[in-house]
C-alpha cells in the first residue's frame, strides 16, 4: 500500500457537497468512482475540506491509499479522462504515510464574492452574491477585527450534531473592494458548517450600516446563531487555498 | 416618438453574438421581442457594441426610439421579467435625440482573461482561457506598447466584408498578473472584427517567449493576418466599459 497526494478543483454549482451520500452528485463520490474504475480496486479518499452543497474550490486536497503500481504523477492525466468537465485533477503525486489531508492541513483560506447592483448582472451573478445595498469597506474592515483570532464562533455556525468544540481560529480576513466589487478573503485554521458564508452576511449588515462594526463583537459574544447574519448563497464561495 | 438608452449586461456563452440573425439566439433579438412585446410596438435598438457569439459584457448599451407613454425608468423592472435569466438590463433613462449608442460612444474598454495551467481547473474555465505555458508578464508589457495608438491594425483583424478602413486607435492595454491568472484589458476607439482576441492570443505568443517583444511591430507593419498569434476563445472575453 501507498499513499497518494491529489490536488483538484471543482466547480460546486451542480455538486451536493463533498461528502460523499448514496444516490447524490457529490465530490467525493465522483473522485471515489473514477479513481476506483482507473485503478481496479476500491478507493476511499480523505479530502481536506467538506464544502458544502453549491461551494466551489479553484484548489482543494485529498490523499488515498491504493495497491496499484501505476506512476504516481500519470494518475491525474488518466483519472481526468474518467472526470466530468466540472471536478476536474490537478497533481497527482506520492505522499508519506504521515500525510493525512485533513489533519495535515495548518490553514485553508476561502474567497466570497459580491457585487452591489441595484439589478442582476447575468455575468456576475454566476458566481457573486448580489447586494442590493451600498457597502462601506471601512466599516466592514474594522468589524471583522473583532474576528480575528481564538474564539468560540457557536453564533456563526449552522448547528449540527458532531461538534466538539466551537472554538476555532481564525488568522486573517481582507476585504478587497474594486468599484462595486468586494472580495473577503478568509484564512483559518479550520471553518464550522457555514461559519465562512455567515461571517460574510453579519459583514454585509455592518457594510450596509445597519450595525455599527462593534455589533459583530456582541454577536460573537452572544454565541446565539440567531444574532449574526443571514446564511448568504453557496454559489459565491470558493475553496482557494489549503497549506500545510 | 422618444429616444430610450438602456444599459445591460449579458452572460454571451449561450448567444449567437449581438447581432439579429434569423433563428439564431441573439442579444439583439431576444432584447427587441422582450421591448416590443413589452412596449406593445416593433422596437429596433442599436447596441453600442457588436460583440461576437459567446462574448459576455458586464456592461453594454444601446438605444431605441418608441411611441410608448412608459415611464422611461420603469422599462427596467418591467422588461426584465420578460427576458431571460442571462440577459438583463440595469438601467433604462430618457436620451435625448441626438445620443446614439454606437456613434456617441468615445471608447469601449474590454477585459480577456487567461489562466496558466497544465491542466484543466473547472472553476476557471468558465470564463478563462487556459495557457499551458508560463507567461513572462514583462515582455507582454513591452510587447504591447507597440501597439498603443493610431495604427492600421489589418493584421490583427479577421477578414470581414464591409470594411472602410483598418484604422483603429487602442488608447491602453494593461496586463495585470496575479500569481497564475492574467487580465488583458484593452481600450479603444473601435474594434475590428476578433480584433482584441488576435491581440491577445499574439501577446500570448510573446509571454511564452515563442517571438521577442518586438515581433508584435512586425506583425502591424505586415498587415498580414497570418503573422499573427491565434485567435483565443470568446468564452474568456468581456465588453467592460463604454464612455460617452
Amino acid at each position: 500500500m501507498r499513499r497518494i497526494k491529489i490536488e483538484f478543483a471543482y466547480d460546486g454549482r451542480n455538486f451536493y457537497g463533498v461528502q460523499a451520500l448514496k444516490d447524490k452528485r457529490t465530490i467525493q463520490g465522483t473522485l471515489e468512482e473514477a479513481l476506483s474504475k482507473l485503478l481496479n480496486e476500491p478507493i476511499k479518499i480523505v479530502t481536506a475540506g467538506r464544502t458544502d452543497a453549491g461551494v466551489s474550490a479553484t484548489y482543494q486536497v485529498a490523499h488515498f491509499d491504493t495497491n496499484s503500481t501505476i506512476i504516481s504523477t500519470n494518475i491525474c492525466y488518466a483519472v481526468n479522462k474518467l472526470l466530468p468537465s466540472d471536478l476536474q485533477v490537478l497533481s497527482s503525486k506520492n505522499a508519506s504515510e504521515n500525510f493525512h489531508a485533513r489533519y495535515s492541513a495548518k490553514q485553508k483560506t476561502y474567497k466570497y464574492f459580491v457585487y452591489v447592483s441595484s439589478h442582476t448582472n447575468p455575468v456576475y451573478d454566476n458566481f457573486m452574491y448580489r447586494c442590493d445595498k451600498d457597502l462601506n469597506l471601512g466599516k466592514m474592515i474594522e468589524a471583522s477585527e473583532h474576528l480575528i483570532g481564538k474564539h468560540n464562533f457557536k453564533a456563526f455556525a449552522t448547528k449540527s450534531n458532531d461538534i466538539k468544540t466551537y472554538d476555532r481560529e481564525i488568522k486573517s480576513i481582507n476585504i478587497i473592494q474594486n468599484q462595486k466589487l468586494f472580495t473577503f478573503e478568509i484564512t483559518g485554521n479550520s471553518f464550522l458548517y457555514n461559519m465562512v458564508r455567515i461571517i460574510v452576511g453579519s459583514l454585509i449588515d455592518i457594510g450596509a450600516e445597519k450595525y455599527a462594526p462593534s455589533h459583530i463583537k456582541e454577536i460573537l459574544d452572544s454565541k446565539d446563531r440567531k444574532n449574526a447574519g443571514k446564511l448568504v448563497p453557496s454559489k459565491a464561495l470558493f475553496l482557494v487555498n489549503i497549506e500545510y
